[in-house]
């Protein structure tokens, strides 16, 4: 092993720091060090954090944070962060971030930017997770914007995920019902000394009936998604009344994360959930979602490194094919399935 | 050209919703239509629309399309919403917001929802902003939630990108510095009779200020970013003072969407955009970023696609790799390169 990994797996953050920053860039040499790392990973609490931007998530991050460590608990954060690359925002929010806890061992926050497009910010987000949990952090926070397709994949890398949101914007229900909601484990409504708490409160619960009224019917989408996602929450058969103990009822819990308000009863709520997961046997179902995310992270990441290599390689060809439909001269369907080919041959 | 296209190429609405949902299904059917249409595709105005939920840019949405149609334009919109699939929300979506448009076939809206996770919505996007073109629309509306990695790979396949914000939501500047500052070409705080509108226009401007600043510099993270984006907007050597005519500044306008106040002169910053791109020769830049981001997401997701179809092939091979990873038996990383090797190698 590495003395670098041997570093990390010491929970040395400097260490820890250096490789993480090596696999948001995407470096080649990182994958070694996490080969070494990975079977000593798995025995952390993996909580994702979600809502819009503007619901308090950060603040709400940072109490559970608080609360943990009075528990006694190590902790690790990532706050996943769409930044530009120019405004050097995650360095800086990391700056500003852990002032509450710089002089705390016991924490480590770190953010995490996207490089680039192309997906590749779930394959770093699960690599810097794996590096946490070899650093031997008892929880590890996950804090993402909850609307992209990236930032659900991203959840799905979790075995609980809080949904935050605050009253009063009727879009951001919205939102949330689109697609977050299916895997929100618990609710919270933040800022909830806001007009309209209640309402909010009322309008998660009626989406969520609304979620066991659709799952009773065998829809070809629920099916489809059930195949996606690796690990049903519910029996898609059984009617809400019939709800049993091997279910998970997400609850949706009253913050005011700003004042610590509420704080105590989602780190409760989290608990549970890791229990019941465990007691349900569930725990292994959420482990397998988590690896197959992964490894389908990596492995989309790793082969169209391979076909924009192989593109760039050949002197300019990635331009010229750029170029070619830019101008209507090729069709880009016809261009991504000869490259794919090619490539399938060798 | 089979019917279908013909049908889509004519203008007809069923044939091109026909379409639309084996695009976003990833129907392999829709392969052979997309090519045919390619062709006669590139000739609309295509602008995305962003901004986080509750910023009502769907409302704004709406007020951009009444008045391109008193214009005497043709409209397409696509509303991207990452939705859960059991909801059924794009699709009820469509029906509400058709409403006020309902009548008027010279308006065609579709929300695209995400079917499973992997990136497919970017493809999926870049095939619907095709078919609307290939049906003759003078412009495309492209609306995304604008904070994942997807949204922003979804903007740089827009020739003019509108961000919208409101007043007051310190943490949604926060997001908008967060990565697709750099893809706006107009900004709009909309809601601007709420407290706050003029801080919040001074914020953009003073980011907009430290985007000039930091482009000065000859930053590595700069160059990168610009190596994706293909299509730099800023020289970098050149300070703020010394912008020059081929420079576009990006206005800051400010909005009441719901009461229609400001529209006009969104329109009308739209309209100076394209024809500042039109004169600088950016058009053409344009052009090439938005067939290279097409491009690599059909690559992208065609690459995966033939990996994981392997792996189902060999019979339950994939269950089997995600088991020996959760179980921690084998490593993800060990695994993703062989099966990469195993598919160059044909």
């Amino acid at each position: 092993m590495s003395e670098l990994a041997d570093r990390v797996l010491a929970g040395d953050i400097r260490a820890a720091s250096r490789l993480m920053r090596r696999v948001e860039d995407g470096e080649p040499s990182a994958v070694a060090d996490l080969q070494a790392l990975f079977p000593r990973t798995g025995r952390s609490a993996v909580v994702g954090i979600t809502g819009s931007p503007g619901t308090g998530k950060s603040t709400l991050t940072d109490r559970l944070v608080a609360g943990l460590r009075k528990e006694g608990r190590s902790v690790g954060v990532l706050a996943v962060d769409p930044t530009s690359p120019f405004t050097g925002g995650a360095i800086l929010g990391d700056r500003i971030r852990m002032q509450d806890h710089a002089t705390d061992p016991g924490v480590f926050i770190r953010s995490l930017a996207t490089r680039g497009a192309l997906g590749g910010l779930s394959r770093a987000t699960g690599d810097c997770i794996r590096i946490l949990e070899a650093m031997g952090r008892d929880v590890v926070l996950v804090e993402t914007v909850g609307v992209g397709q990236d930032e659900i994949d991203i959840a799905q890398m979790a075995h609980t995920t809080v949904v935050v949101t605050v009253p009063g914007m009727g879009d951001d229900i919205q939102a949330i019902k689109a697609g977050i909601l299916e895997v929100a484990d618990v609710f919270v409504v933040n800022k909830s000394d806001f007009e309209g708490a209640d309402r909010t409160v009322r309008e998660l619960r009626q989406m969520l009936e609304l979620r066991h009224a659709v799952r009773a019917l065998p829809v070809e989408h629920d099916a489809r998604h059930r195949a996606v996602r690796g690990a049903p929450k519910a029996a898609p058969a059984r009617p809400p009344e019939a709800v049993g103990p091997a279910e998970w009822e997400p609850p949706i819990l009253k913050t005011i994360a700003a004042r610590g308000q509420g704080v105590a009863e989602v780190l409760a709520a989290v608990e549970r959930h890791r229990a019941f997961l465990e007691s349900s046997g569930q725990r292994a179902v959420r482990d397998r979602a988590r690896a197959r995310m992964q490894f389908v992270a990596l492995l989309r990441e790793r082969l169209l490194k391979e076909a924009l290599g192989r593109l760039e390689r050949e002197r300019g060809r990635l331009e010229e094919v750029v170029e070619a439909i830019a101008a209507h001269r090729a069709d880009p369907y016809a261009l991504a399935e000869e490259l794919a080919l090619q490539i399938a041959e060798g």
